[in-house]
């Protein structure tokens, strides 16, 4: 169904090309070309090298991107007359949104609530909606929509303990800006401070490191994910004469794992780290869930951390990313009068910001309160682990995190099921994130066609389920050996 | 009128915040603080340090955001069965939307096209669009619009000369970000590169510099704001040994000012050098406009630069920020090999991104076509012509680049004034950029307004008009000495 879906789609686009030559090549036998496929044949081509890296980037480009997308063709003279170029466009839009349908209904591998209605606020789409710089000091552009930004920055300053007088932040573009900002913090209060990050923290923080010139030390991590604070101890005191910078993972991106805020913090004030170091905690997306978590570990201002950053388009649920960064007002003072261009009007990474953003978040956290987000989690928790339960049951091995709604398994050996249901896949595993938008019926549907496939794909005998102990850990491994 | 639509606002906000005390602080007169009143309390809390700057924020803070905010309320238990959230939220929002109307009715001071109408891809906003990573390789998460992605950034390679094979881009969330992935990528093809850019760029170039801990040297400008090459000449000489990465301005943010990029190349091969130097061009605005004025130097791969970047929500119109980065795809080709952070897979700046965007460029350009954009270009300029010229004859200094559509003039001395036109000002000038939104009819109401209040102003012969020749030259200036 999505191949046909988007094999409609290709054959408009290459129609839009106005090239038959275009619609006349073998086309890809669905929207998407296989992204394993590319991801393989790009870091391949990335490690043999420029010139190899151009042969092969093209076949990429040439063959599945550049082929099968949507051309800006030049109107025809008479097109206000004839209508056609509206009519094809219309077209275009609908079969467009037809596959998102589709694609939404099969999408399980991302942290994102893909359940939201925001019908009422469409009647704001006709403006171009712009909080360009500072959410607490206006600009002289007036089409801005900053009190509802801090009204939402209230209320996650509020979440996390910190008072209205005390905190900085603003409504970001995703969860990378968030880690991005956190980490330029940390550097801004301690120019020469290591930045410390667990091996499974997001990409951004490596990004970050690179970006800002910063030396980055990755510490290793237990089996569950979380940072390990024996190797954190060790890397620490081997730069004991430089500050700390730490992004400490609140739930990690493949297995869901919430770092130990308490035992990191810990290990700095005995490793004689007191008052030299700084805390980024990046809670893409288990930020939001964890204060909803009976007797889970909190995350907040009390502690000394010194920046907390989170998705809105993840828990929440937003049409676009975007995320919330909540800082110390300290330290974007500390960093208005000494840094020339973060004047405090130009404290934020990005420019002008998208002023929609808040006014999404505003809606959803007004309707739903902490006490709708609390039932939300709880449903999440508890569908995770239904999810799991039934994928043991199956003998597919699994894991899930106390802390976290993300789970892991045995990666399904067919790359085309891994695509239909949007699985986010590293090595010999593969996760579903349960959203509030993933209910039982959904969790059904893929298990019973995971376990049909299965049987498929291993019944001749002879290859076999792949061991995930290494990944895992043996008590969750069931594969020929550990089951 | 401003006003009163404010208050009304900013009494929702108070009652929402269920807060009879907020409700009984003073109002301020607008819905928004004055922007300057606060901008100059926050720098000059900036320049006196931490302590002081603490307790003038707390004003800026208590009294003017977070009071007029609006804030978000824990929802009653019962509101599922009265409807009254949802009642307060919709008025609010009928409200914020009149507030905008009024807002986007008179506006003036940034070059936002206000005038779009994207109700055909309001079906759209049900969907969690989402475009994360390069957008020549597809993540598995399927609801994208790479399609579309693609096909506006081959439109934008095909209008500055770059072949399909041959670029790399991608759709930015800001003019910022395209520039911060300028100087990026200039920065890993020239580790040891110092940065030349003319004082009146964009501030996220100088941010640039210090997120990247770049040498930076700003290089003095022209009257027009058009960078001097004769100072630019100087200061690459003190420095031979390190090679040069040069940000050049296609409309710098102030007085619309193009660089002469054919002086910069000329001066920096005529300096020793050659194959030495990285430029990224700044086209916010007027990148996308320059390629449809008549006679005007040619911003074209064709020429030795390396990356172009320009905002979608300027010149074309979108509801949020946006923007296009166009690159050579063998600077992003050496990246992936030589940075291991920049995987083919991740070569953006963010990491999520917005995938609405590409779609709101896609059906603009589909619609207005190059014919369409050639069309408003001639028409921006024409009134831009027709505001300088009134302003002239009304005896207002005033000054139009001849590549430009930013009209530059004296500052008008009412501050109200200032923010109902959502006027940019620096110093003793301020401007309008002519925007295919602005036609004669609006520039006419302000004109008239302006003359008006001005004639008021001024009327007890005791205070003057500024002199702006220092700012835009003798020949601009109509003050009392240079009349």
């Amino acid at each position: 169904m999505v191949g046909s879906v988007g094999n409609g789609l290709a054959d408009l686009g290459a129609s839009m090309n106005g090239n038959g030559k275009a619609a006349a090549e073998p086309l890809p036998m669905e929207m998407d070309p296989p992204a394993d496929v590319m991801a393989a044949a790009a870091a391949a081509a990335a490690a043999e090298g420029e010139a190899a890296s151009n042969g092969r980037r093209e076949i990429v480009m040439g063959r599945n991107v550049h082929t099968s997308c949507f051309a800006v063709k030049e109107p025809d003279a008479d097109d206000e007359e004839t209508g056609e170029r509206e009519a094809t466009m219309a077209s275009v839009l609908a079969l467009y949104r037809r596959s998102l349908v589709e694609r939404t209904k099969h999408h399980l591998g991302y942290p994102y609530n893909l359940d939201f209605d925001y019908g009422a606020l469409g009647q704001l789409q006709h403006f171009s909606i712009n909080n360009l710089g500072d959410p607490f000091i206006e600009s002289n552009y007036g089409v801005h929509s900053r009190q509802f930004e801090v009204g939402v920055l209230d209320w996650f300053a509020r979440l996390w303990d910190l008072e209205k007088d005390e905190y900085w932040g603003y409504i970001t573009n995703c969860g990378t800006e968030g880690n991005l900002h956190g980490i330029l913090v940390g550097r801004e209060v301690f120019p020469d401070g290591i930045l410390y990050a667990s091996r499974e923290s997001h990409y951004s923080v490596f990004k970050a490191a690179r970006m800002y010139r910063m030396d980055c030390v990755k510490v290793d991590t237990l089996m569950s994910g979380e940072i390990d604070c024996a190797d954190f101890q060790r890397k620490i005191l081997q730069n004991r004469d430089k500050p700390a910078i730490i992004n400490v993972n609140i739930g990690t991106t493949v297995k869901g794992a919430v770092d130990d805020l308490d035992l990191v913090i810990k290990t700095l004030e005995e490793s004689g780290f007191k008052d030299r170091f700084y805390i980024h905690c990046d809670g893409a997306l288990f930020g939001l869930m964890i204060p909803f978590v009976k007797k889970a570990p909190k995350v907040t201002f009390k502690k000394p951390i010194g920046s907390v950053s989170v998705s809105g388009h993840k828990f929440v649920g937003c049409p676009m990313p975007c995320g919330v960064q909540i800082t110390r007002l300290k330290h974007i003072n500390a960093l208005s009068s000494n840094v020339e261009y973060l004047a405090s009007r130009d404290a934020t990474i990005m420019g002008s910001r998208n002023g929609h953003a808040p006014i999404f978040l505003w809606y959803t956290l007004n309707r739903k309160g902490y006490r709708g987000f609390q039932k939300e989690v709880q449903k999440c928790l508890r569908n995770a682990h239904y999810l799991k339960d039934c994928l043991k049951e199956a003998g597919i091995g699994a894991m899930l995190n106390e802390l976290s709604s993300t789970v892991v398994f045995e990666r399904p050996k067919d790359e085309e099921f891994v695509r239909r249901w949007q699985l986010a896949c590293e090595g010999n595993i593969a996760h579903v994130v349960v959203m509030p938008s993933v209910n039982i019926d959904k969790l059904d549907y893929f298990l019973n066609e995971l376990v049909e496939k299965r049987a498929t794909w291993y019944k001749d005998g002879i290859s076999k389920p792949p061991c995930i102990a290494r990944d895992l850990g043996v008590e969750n491994c069931l594969c020929g050996l550990h089951k």
